[in-house]
């Protein structure tokens, strides 16, 4: 029989030393858990004693607590009563209102680009999910940057040519998609809206966009390819665990799922999180400041930047990936395809591709500014690579991400041989603005850029995009053209790799 | 005998199953034609039931109604009765307040500059004729780097010369005219003002100055050019429809006005329109929301952008032009020379020669801005030539647009080869803030400063000009230099043409 | 024996058939003399039957009157109760407030620096005055660039150097100065402050500084130089008038003061007025709208600008002057050095540079920004000579001016082989901050400034400071590289001069 | 027995010929010393008569009294009564208020910047002291790049290598230092708060990182070493006086402290004070206007910028320092090393290394942009020293500071070459915002970001860095390229040295 716990006798345990808390009308003994907890145990202790599910949900998927608190720690259940009241509190009239003015409908028809809709989002979703989506490393110069560049790369229409029709299908990894689009690995999605990963799926869907599914996802991989068709594209990102054995039981999980999920995408540009502060003070401005004593040499210190939404999720990651360890091992314990995600050098690119056929592609990527501030775009290393080693597109797909406001950024991606172009916040903040119809509005908006700027540009299709269509004179006086002060005159050398 | 319809009985016909409008007067069941309206249906079902003059009359020129409606559509006429109370109606205090202080005498003599004359039609032209004129493709870089890349080539003034005379006179195709400008064939020039596209023209004529009329005019061309004098150079712009017959229809009327259409501009710069968002905003200002129903897969989707009044003139425009198959069935149309407008590429601008005699003239233009944006500004294209394929200005006239506000442009494009400069949205501008005499003050205002700019060089007429009294140093740097990562280090290739 | 006019008399005198003007308490027909105001007529005809001595006496030095009228235009005296009613009237309480705090008293030590100064001088001199001298051409690119392009080049201080002590003095034409500055002839000097050229002169004295009258100062030369030492220098600028018995006549009075003028400076960059707006524009904030039917193909179509200081100024300058005719007609009635001021161009310093020994100076200016907007600056002149034919330098002495605020700046264009820079509007903005000491205290900052950079630089002296001390690498990007599109790739042929 | 004075008594003597001040409760005559103040006798005179301890206290170490004044100027104590009325006074409810919020405790976790640091910091300490901590020269051109310029130059992050430990540590002329970083010698740490140098000293210990300790620290050199362990690194800045025997007794001094200084840093960037006009305003702001009487050829002129805390500071200083002359007669007083500081440029850097080993460092600066503005930025020199003398960073070290903002800004100077890392005001407005407790949150953020920065380019500790890990193109288009116009196009030479 389950034991149903009065509010006050919850509330009493509220320290590190008896830790309870309420989630989804269940009550938790999680003291013992306390200092294994991703996101570290001050986030947990501030919900002590109380319900902690408004604050827990968005940002765990189901089977979170199953998979980490032993069957005893669930204590039994809260009087019902509790919550209702607590529902109750919140009604207030000025809470009544602003819910309203959140959810107000949206016209998603009168918005005419990503800006819109991010604007849109920006009202609608919670502070704390803003900063997560919208924070970036330290000044934010390689998010700013990712999409500047792209201005800075001038289109070359050509005329007098048939552009009365117009094909934007491409393959991927040898799978037929609608758009050289795809879903980069963003997290939390459910902070945005309740439709989560699965609604992003569902809209992809429609356009025939691939979609890839953060390691972070707020629902499970299950959820969000539910019901889909084999023909949709899927792949998984795989944030390598210092634990190997949780990583090797969920590559097993999405092995199950191959109808589904066409690659694994290896991350390898946030070994480490980088300084993102907006996310960063977010905790500041919810909780009272922690005693000083116990902060003296506490968790600032020791987690720099703790309890930030990305601080918290990065715990555990390993850092110890090499070419020549971790390769190996995904070999063990998977057949996919290898997708490396996070590359910023033509060095990188050029190694990459020796590991080609278990590597299929490679995602160049600055994490969307998020990790190492004034890191390069991924136009730079596109460039770097048509440079130093073209062969590299002969051998492995080169997918890019970050910076994408329009369609001609897409094209002029395109144009520079990658096969694919990711975007991260702009599906998210589409999810912000509208759920699902919110998603499909961002790809409506897109596809049609994109189609306007092929066809403008006097091509047909997609294969038919090349260097010739651009005019890249302004950036390539910026990319990296050896190192300076040596006898070679940036002349590469191979030898070094 | 003419039927005559009361008020009531015109609004019950709003519906798209029975769609009448009120016209000059006369009413219109345009139920049958709704579906083939290229502004959309549902700009006409907004207006179903009511008089629709005030929307309809400055955007379509005289003629458009018997083209488009079969005779029976006439039904005809309404009571009289209605028309004085709407007037009435609309001279409330607060609008007559608010005409007259547009149409409050603006001081011509005290706008110093194209700047303060935009300035002044903003303020009295409409909300809709503003965005239409103003808006540019996307983020409007284009339209802002035309300007911008003018400032950035600096002139090189020589001295101890004797400009005590100078004479601003040159030819186009063989024509005499008073200045090396020419209006540019921008649409629907009733929207800033009645005197319209004929107001233009008669400005024009005070200054020798040669006019394209758009193939979008909002008034005949028979109505722009009459009473014109024969030495008075028209060009005019042909936007090839799908349907052939129609525009060898305008063909065979133009021919028959040759002593004032100099020749046909073919524009190959906007096949399909740019994303103005301005203009596309304004549906969403004056409209009520549609039903989300209808929206599914709707309207939005099937014509981005629909509802702008960009968007509507392009409808219907075809496609499928090219250098093979248009220039022949031209040909057989007219016998006037062919210029080329909306050439962005060193390539187009070497192909375009390759059809002299026939084409006589090329148009470097991104369409002020308003197809792609990030499209490279004239000035671009312009060094390209030099760079590439200099044989080209002597085989076909080289003219361009775009971005042009002061004599100093002007001077600049001149020096850099170009024969004669168009401006379009400063004609509108000026037409807006003083109908024909706003439209006089611009061309004053600029033959003004081509004149000081030309004597403070030390030149004493346009064929005087050259590049040596430019440095185009910083443009040069910015300009398409190959494609990267090519073996040929930006060598171009006359073979892949 | 002298009439006496009552006011009511010359009022009625106030249209072009009759006009009357009163000035310092004279009466004059200026009738006939209307059409020949080099101001134009309309300037007097708003004065026409009042009081002009206001308007008039800032901007005409002494002796303007008898030059320019007949002796019976003097018609008699005005009744002296009419000037002091009028000044009664100026005295209302709040043009006494206003008078006082424009008058109150500047604390000069206060000013640290150019900015300051300006600053100051804007608050306390006339709307019309600060119009005059803030404005530039079009929209001021050159002007602001003027200074911008002095921040691109960085200094190269060298250390462990003697600095204890440094010497400021230079020679200029063979004269001993105390700076290597000098003041550019700037116009109407009495519009800032009634101190005007004769106090800029006597605070130029004391810092051993050379000045160039103005051909437009508010003084006469006589008054200007009046107790000056003879080791003073000064020189005397010449716009030679189409009427060159006037410029003639004026030679001839300052070669009679050849103890004072060292040389005849020729000014070529403005045998035109640019198009200062600002300017142009006061003469709209005072007026009445003229009736348009004067309007008409009138004033402002024949003298674009009509009504700006600057406009008028320039009334009956010659055009036609050349290197062939006007240096021979020179030597004829002068044998005082010629300097050359507003060259622009390295071609025409080569040139200059044949014509020595008579020419012995050239000033590379662009007016500062005030003729032809993105005209180069004078630095830019610099690098051109210095890439092309250095060789100049040793022919002739090379003097630059605009854009100068700081010592820094100065310091800059001695490094780069100037002799001497000039400073124009901070001379007239220090005499409009506190008259003759205002201008003292801006010399003093400068010399501050100046001796500051030199010994930080680790130089002793003028003579030490040269091109390693500066990296211009960023200007030298921008610089005239030879014609674009040429076969020899921007070498540059002397055989075209 | 000691004199006792009244307040009433003291007062009098208020003016230069006898002037008498009130300091830590002793009445001294200073009307001798008067002249020969550093700081010029203005400012004395100001408080004469009254008592001047608060003026005086942070910004003289201890000991400055006794060594600059004869015993016979000590008259006697003030009656201790008029001390406590002045602190009654000062406790007016406003001053209390502001008081209460200026030391309000801070949270200093929640700072997670520099800037958040000096925003703090800028709020609680005196205008005065944020006026000579902020300040640079002129127009603060050098400061603001000093730290755009790191932002100029990308990161090259490289992927899949272990990076999960990294070691911070290194060696500074072979002492072992826990991060590369360093306190460059900035004046007057008692400005910002009580703790003064000795708190940043304690800080500095925390995290092995080495001070370099002003010349004109607010505290006795024994003072801020008391205390610390023989391995924490220290160095002494010598300003070297004009009175040599001063700096004699300095040198003895220090030298005496072997244990704890390591160095001896000369300072070659700051001969004479740079125009630092934020500083020198502040004396404007405090006081009355002097007669202008006493101004005529006074203070101003003779001392520009008198007033301001970094002019007074430089009183003294001697100009007169050369290689040949100033590093023997060093040799003479001290063994210690020597560390050349204010280093601007490859040919000042090369000639350095051939002092070495007397000279063992060298430390490129333009004193945070306080001396000469537009000097070039360390970046600068260093990559002029990696393109013309590479050799020079083997032979000596090669330290680096100003306008280091953030971990990566450190890590491209270290990937340049350099070997440490110096910040000045960060420091100081660390102590401004915390004391030494700010001061460690300063170090502590910089470590953090430090080690993210080298872990996510791939490397492991500081000997890993080098230039493959920098994009330096866009700066190196900047840097120093041979002097315009040489023949030699660029080519630099040595002999010249």
């Amino acid at each position: 029989m389950v034991k149903i716990f009065e509010a006050e006798e919850v509330a009493k345990h509220n320290t590190a030393e008896s830790c309870w808390v309420v989630l989804y009308g269940d009550v938790y003994d999680v003291t013992e858990f306390l200092p294994s907890h991703p996101g570290g145990s001050k986030i947990i202790l501030k919900l002590a004693g109380k319900d902690a599910t408004e604050e827990y949900d968005p940002v765990h998927p189901p089977g979170t607590l199953e998979e980490n608190l032993k069957p005893e720690a669930k204590l039994g259940k809260i009087n019902p009563e509790l919550l209702a009241e607590a529902e109750a509190d919140a009604k207030t009239p000025a809470a009544t209102e602003a819910a309203k003015d959140k959810d107000a409908p949206v016209r998603l028809e009168a918005l005419l680009n990503l800006d819109d809709i991010e604007a849109v989002a920006t009202k609608r979703i919670s502070k704390k999910a803003h900063a997560y989506y919208f924070s970036a490393g330290d000044d934010m110069w390689s998010k700013n940057y990712n999409n500047l560049v792209y201005k800075k790369i001038l289109l070359r229409p050509r005329v007098f040519l048939d552009i009365s029709k117009s094909d934007l299908a491409t393959t991927l990894l040898g799978h037929k998609v609608g758009l050289p689009l795809y879903v980069s690995p963003a997290a939390m999605a459910r902070l945005a809206h309740p439709d989560g990963e699965r609604g992003i799926a569902r809209a992809a869907a429609k356009f025939g966009i691939m979609q890839n599914i953060s390691n972070n996802a707020s629902m499970t991989p299950e959820q969000i390819v539910e019901g889909a068709d084999p023909s949709q594209m899927f792949g998984w990102q795989l944030y390598v665990q210092q634990d190997r054995k949780k990583s090797e039981a969920m590559l097993k999980r999405i092995n199950a799922m191959k109808q589904h999920f066409k690659y694994i995408c290896l991350t390898l540009d946030a070994a480490l999180p980088g300084k993102r502060e907006l996310d960063e003070r977010r905790q500041f401005d919810d909780f009272e400041p922690v005693d000083s004593a116990s902060n003296e040499k506490g968790a600032a210190e020791k987690r720099p930047g703790g309890g930030g939404v990305g601080q918290q999720l990065f715990w555990g990651t390993a850092g110890d990936l090499t070419w020549k360890t971790t390769l190996p091992w995904l070999a063990q314990h998977t057949d996919l395809p290898i997708v490396l995600k996070g590359l910023q050098t033509h060095e990188d690119a050029y190694l990459a591709a020796k590991y080609a056929p278990q590597v299929k592609a490679v995602i160049l990527s600055n994490h969307g500014g998020r990790a190492l501030d004034t890191a390069p775009p991924a136009v730079h290393t596109l460039l770097e690579i048509r440079k130093y080693c073209p062969e590299v597109f002969s051998k492995i797909e080169v997918w890019v991400d970050g910076g994408i406001k329009r369609g001609t950024d897409v094209v002029k991606a395109l144009c520079l041989g990658a096969k694919a172009v990711g975007i991260g916040r702009a599906a998210l903040f589409g999810l912000g603005a509208g759920g699902q119809a919110g998603v499909e509005r961002t790809f409506e908006i897109l596809r049609g850029e994109i189609d306007t700027c092929v066809r403008l540009l006097g091509a047909q299709s997609i294969a038919d995009l090349g260097p010739r269509f651009i005019n890249t004179r302004m950036v390539e006086q910026e990319i990296f053209d050896g190192e300076p002060g040596l006898d070679n005159g940036g002349l590469w050398s191979r030898a070094k790799l």
